[in-house]
């Protein structure tokens, strides 16, 4: 991050992150700064961020807020998704659940849901709603792939209606509520959510391809994970290749201990079904969608900054 | 509820609840009304609405989004410890994770505080302010209350401050939001704040005393479950009679088989331990601070309402 603003206000939004988990119940403080300092990507604070000084914004001290509130959506449902997921590392680190246990876990994403809520209470009615309504996407999200992957009904629409709802809704909604503090000028606001947006769809489409081909050093995280929850790339694959193995099996019919072969299967397969150049080929395509969205901006090094970060987000290997 | 404005009060609050969860993810949609609609005493929408009139509040319309979202907070509370208690029955309905499952109740759960948040969001920083508060001290008591079962070592101190934290801030925020939308005099707003507060206390140890002596009839779910969990008035008979089994053993020890006889022991214990009247003492003093606190006010048939639910909290038998 060249621009030491930019550097500054991301180190400003890491304090504030562990300094609003301040509970003195000892768990809900330590979970919370377990998680919240395990070396998180912070895209979402970078949308409101950098979309704040590309719509010309001067004091980032107003922005922090909301960025901090962002990342903080974002954890809660990590620490939640990691509990349903059963996930026992997140980004290297032990997950919340697994050196908590479950109860705890859940009592700390709804902690965390309540920092949210306090770290936007300041702003008016428009930019909590704009909150609310991205948070409920979200849990829409999350249920929707789940409701999919368990009735084995997801296909290439119904993928991308969870990709859009549970990650790119609150990326738009995190450069809308940067952008609406610094500027009224509702072009700009739109060109900038409209960016977010794409970047966010680009972000999953990335996400779900590493949970295939990535390296697990790397990802901080085991691969094929999707794939045992019945979800990610394997929607893509649906209807592709119909003698293709991966259009219909799902782990949940595999036993146990046979799993790890099974996944190891289907994830040779997915690579040899052209299901992940299909993905890549609409990775590429939203984030050229996210490079136009700027082009009605000035130059500025914010600018610089969220055109860089399409590539960071199109080429990131973890 | 003989005055009109109130019982049209509720009914809003009732029908505000249920088109508000409008999801069209039938799941979210599905089980947020199924435990909207089971039956809920709304005591919290009371108190807010009653506090609004009782300080002179004359546009019910106003509060009645504040009131809803004080019980959906509870609401999303109920489904999230009912995942943690494994409870199966919850105001005589099977509970959301017994119908849907656990992932979806925990969703369900989030999808339901996303709502609290929508709900508030058209008030101001004040009020939003106060809100988030109330569910930081809320998630903060239920946590304490898992972490002090979990040691074995909750006292009478702990268990005092577990019930202020989990059920009488979000009582207490009720009533200070219904009043501060009605009326700016402080005086009134901490009456009222106050009123509530000793309510909710008293509220939560009727609770607890049901637990022990309560027709699971009568109540919709099975006793014990306090007791169960290592909670509740067990805490209360520490140091009442040190020869008492009840002070030290918790179910946690007893084999799983032998754990209704245990828990059917435990609760003869308590109900000879002079745990309970000590209980029942401290719920009729605390109502006496809630009445006490509403002198102040000129009389109205809100106050009246007011003082009718001191009564009926500490008779209550459900």
């Amino acid at each position: 991050m060249a621009n030491k603003r930019i550097a500054d206000g991301l180190a400003a939004i890491d304090e504030l992150l562990v300094t609003v988990v301040d509970s003195d119940i000892e768990t809900l403080h330590d979970a919370s700064v377990h998680i919240l300092t395990s070396g998180g990507k912070r895209i979402r604070p970078q949308m409101a961020l950098l979309a704040y000084l590309a719509a010309g914004g001067e004091e980032i001290a107003d922005v922090i807020p909301i960025a901090a509130a962002v990342e903080m959506v974002h954890t809660a449902t990590l620490v939640h998704d990691d509990i349903n997921d059963h996930s026992l590392t997140r980004r290297g680190k032990a997950t919340v659940h697994s050196v908590w246990g479950r109860t705890f876990a859940l009592l700390t994403g709804d902690y965390l849901f309540t920092k949210v809520y306090e770290l936007m209470a300041p702003y008016g009615a428009d930019y909590n709603m704009i909150m609310s309504e991205a948070c409920t996407r979200l849990v829409e999200g999350e249920t929707l792939q789940a409701y999919a992957a368990k009735q084995g009904t997801i296909d290439r629409e119904t993928y991308k209606r969870i990709i859009a709802l549970k990650t790119a809704s609150l990326f738009e909604a995190s450069a809308h509520m940067g952008a609406r503090l610094a500027t009224e000028d509702e072009n700009t606001i739109a060109s900038l959510s409209s960016y977010a947006y794409n970047l966010g769809i680009t972000f999953q489409l990335v996400d779900d391809i590493l949970d295939i081909i990535g390296d697990p050093e790397d990802l901080g995280k085991p691969v094929g994970n999707d794939l045992l929850q019945g979800r990610g790339v394997l929607a893509v694959s649906n209807g592709l290749d119909r003698r293709n193995d991966a259009r219909t099996t799902t782990v949940a019919d595999v036993a146990v201990q046979d799993r790890p072969d099974a996944i190891e299967q289907m994830m040779a397969n997915l690579r040899e079904s052209g299901a992940l150049e299909l993905v890549r080929l609409q990775a590429v395509e939203s984030a050229e969608r996210a490079r136009q969205a700027l082009i009605p901006l000035p130059p500025t090094s914010a600018k610089s900054e969220l055109l860089s970060l399409v590539d960071l987000v199109l080429d990131r290997h973890k």
